[in-house]
């Protein structure tokens, strides 16, 4: 067999691989949006013989025999072409995937689907020792998965490095350290502010189908193709990519809360432009997909944030939104609704919380995420230190524990190791937002015009098209001609909240 | 290996199956409710590589050594025994299954996948040349996949048998021209009755969120079951099982029809009744299966006509329709209602065509469908014999061929022998109607009163339960104390008639 010959047959292999991922989205994306609650336990069989497939396909002896024959592939020897990235990647896989028993495969596809059922009825009874029983078992089994993976290094970070390769806490935790002591600063000194914000027009009844028609109105013009994709209400939002033509987005309205669907919507519309972006050539291959899920959050922390509480941003969209809810902002002009969508103010909840408390929320759930799985913390402990954590760094008492450690879903999904990837998102996201304009100098005036075109143009070409080329700290330092650092997020940070609350970070 | 061990080895292996089914049923079910029109490429890899999975596990090569040492299990010596139902289930599946290539077999599932979005548009377009290509080749492979089936027998017959195991169509033939002669017969007598019934109420304006509530509270009322399963909206109207507690009801509403909507949905409720009495403790064995699709619509056909349009319903659940609708009906009594909704109407339109006339739409397609796959019948020439037997048995010309030979979905999905399935279960529907009320001589008062657990645990006891214990026709038998046969129907659709045109069968 030639490297040629061996090189395609694992394209082939890693698309159909591709295939029966994209069944198992599928199945996650019904179990979220549209399953009868009776369906769960089928949901559980399905996504079991599902995971136990995609095992199967990763644990064949062939493939290594595959993967050493290729290696001699002429393209293997520009590091950053196709060929590499594909072989370099797939290697890491097959490793990672035999070292992990079918057993544990299917016990925790099973479990986190059931388990997601489990948390959701729990949060709704505001009731975690009805959760507790599968918090333990998912915690142990995520332990268990973590020796398996582990070489040397550090347990957490085994699963870590399923959302963002080559990650170790090590390295994140000065990083981390740093921005919370900045972020907690910050938050003081809004506090201690004279300047209030007006936000109660946010909270006065917007009919939610008009909402729904805004959102899908904002999307399209950023970008979002409605033909290869859709937008769906669910309970909590999440960005589901079933194919390069299928990228689908479930969100979540508020009849009293406009800040709640529409920020929610566009951060999902950031992953979205992300998936849409990513070349169909290369489907179903690493060099199709995104680098990391630091990158992905990136991108919807970027629509979210640096794009979507902009005065430029608003600057365009007010005028529709004042004509879809013409009684509702009769009286609102679109400075103070600028300044409204930008107030800072600690709450319990992660998903709406502002852009300068969001990352305080993150690091309590990356110090909690790293005790349960270095066996540090006791499931059954979590309620009495997440409350503990949001009373020191917010300032804020949930009143029950569905407004605290059951708040998120990622847990009873088995995703540990995700939390802090929204944290590297902002950090990257405030980092490209710099280039960005740097690159584009129309680009606040474009936006100010509706014109969305170049700025998404220049994300495809400096990250989109770029799959899994480098990993997310190359991709960022090629882009932005910096490693990733805390600075180009505080500088946005504090900027912003000068402008709105005549605060100023004080000389370091 | 005991007999014992093997049958347990096959039980087990037949739940594998049914969950990859189900897995495929999903993707069936969110590919016509949900999916973008830019996922039907992948959608076409899903479902191949599903419908290969599912093939691979049909051949392999140890199913026969399992079902011949399982053979001397002591269970099966009793021929309605769960044991013996599925060694004599899996043996001819294992039989059929064995006698198609893969490659046949993934072509079918691309084709028929991509094929129906092309028949979406097609009919959106109204254009059949738009669709020709595609059912060109689907009735080429269909054509193949009956030669491979078939032993002996009539080709048709061999797809036909998927659909209704043990039919063939020498045995239909006679019972279906009966049937059509005296059909014809009645249309005429009610063409040439003086007695007009008053329809337009009908098609006043009916708001499409009262018509979901009345149709999902008549649903709950009839016995489905929302904790395991949904109803939601689409084009074209269908019944789906993901699993034993996940059965899903698509529908349609039309804001100036009541009845598309309302007996839309009723039909597949009937369906779901069905699938939801089935015994949850065979699920994913032949045991816990329905016995053939005609036995599926008798059920659908069942509570959409035989008690969808009698009397009591009407007395029941009227008043219900008037209070969500009371701008309406402010001036129709329930005498009135009733009667329109069983006037008899021949139009181009299968799913909204009344008791008497549907059967003539099926004959015709069964007709066509049994032309095409003998290869009497050139897909290039189908409009034209469309249209031709539309005019001689119903004296009604399509005004395109979408609403013509392009309404229905089945050949598009390849489901060549479905059609049949359709008058068969009006057969049984009215058989079982019949034996019904000799078997609960208080159905009707019940009924009127709302109280359907009476017809449904008969329904449950004699059918449900029963699952592939018998071929339909003995199921039929054995339940109404008949064979199969036009007779019941004939009455039923006299009598009705009678009542309303008042109009009298000739002495035959």
């Amino acid at each position: 067999m030639t490297p040629y010959d061996a090189y395609n047959e694992l394209l082939r292999l890693s698309r159909e691989r591709a295939v029966l991922a994209s069944c198992l989205e599928l199945l996650g994306w019904d179990e979220l949006t549209h399953m009868p609650h009776g369906g769960v336990e089928q949901r559980g069989r399905q996504t079991t013989a599902m995971a136990g497939l995609l095992h199967r396909a990763l644990v064949d002896s062939r493939l290594n025999d595959l993967l050493s024959i290729a290696g001699e592939h002429p393209g293997a020897v520009d590091p950053r072409s196709p060929v590499s990235v594909n072989l370099r990647v797939w290697k890491r896989t097959v490793e990672r995937e035999s070292r992990l028993p079918l057993s544990l495969v299917e016990e925790l596809a099973a479990i986190t689907t059931e388990g997601q059922q489990a948390w959701a009825d729990a949060r709704q009874n505001d009731d975690f020792l009805q959760f507790l029983p599968w918090l333990e078992r998912i915690v142990e089994l995520k332990r268990q998965e973590a020796e398996c993976l582990r070489a040397e290094g550090n347990a957490y970070d085994a699963l870590l490095d399923d959302y963002e390769p080559g990650a170790k806490s090590a390295d994140l935790l000065p990083m981390f350290d740093e921005l919370r002591t900045h972020l907690v600063r910050l938050v003081d000194a809004v506090r201690g502010s004279r300047k209030k914000i007006r936000t109660a027009m946010l909270r006065r009844a917007w009919p939610l189908y008009r909402q729904r028609l805004l959102v899908e109105s904002v999307a399209a013009d950023l970008g979002f193709d409605f033909s290869r994709g859709r937008i769906d209400t669910t309970t909590h939002p999440f960005f589901s990519s079933i194919g390069p033509g299928d990228c689908r987005i479930a969100t979540r309205f508020h009849h009293t809360d406009f800040g709640e669907g529409f920020f929610a919507t566009l951060h999902e519309v950031g992953h979205a432009l992300y998936e849409q972006g990513l070349d169909p050539v290369h489907y179903g291959t690493p060099y199709g997909e995104a680098a990391s899920m630091g990158l992905h959050e990136s991108q919807s922390r970027f629509w979210e944030n640096c794009i979507g509480r902009s005065r430029p941003f608003w600057d365009h969209f007010f005028p529709r939104v004042k004509e879809l809810f013409h009684d509702v902002l009769h009286d609102v002009r679109v400075t103070e609704f600028h300044k409204a969508v930008n107030q800072v103010q600690p709450g319990w909840c992660r998903v709406r919380a502002d852009a300068a408390t969001y990352d305080l929320h993150i690091l309590i759930r990356f110090d909690l995420e790293r005790a349960l799985i270095q066996g540090d913390l006791a499931p059954r402990d979590l309620p009495a230190a997440w409350n503990d954590a949001y009373r020191t760094l917010l300032g804020v008492t949930p009143s029950g524990d569905a407004e605290g450690c059951l708040q998120d879903g990622h847990w009873s999904a088995g995703q540990f190791g995700y939390f802090p990837t929204y944290t590297l998102g902002n950090l990257y996201a405030a980092q490209f937002h710099q280039s960005a304009r740097a690159a584009l100098p129309e680009m606040e005036r474009q936006i100010a015009r509706g014109e969305f075109e170049p700025l998404r143009e220049w994300l495809t070409r400096t990250l989109f098209l770029a799959g899994r080329r480098n990993s997310a700290n190359e991709l960022v330092a090629e882009t932005t001609g910096h490693a990733p650092s805390v600075k180009p997020l505080l500088d946005e940070l504090w900027s912003r909240c000068g402008e709105l609350y005549g605060v100023r970070a004080a000389a370091t």
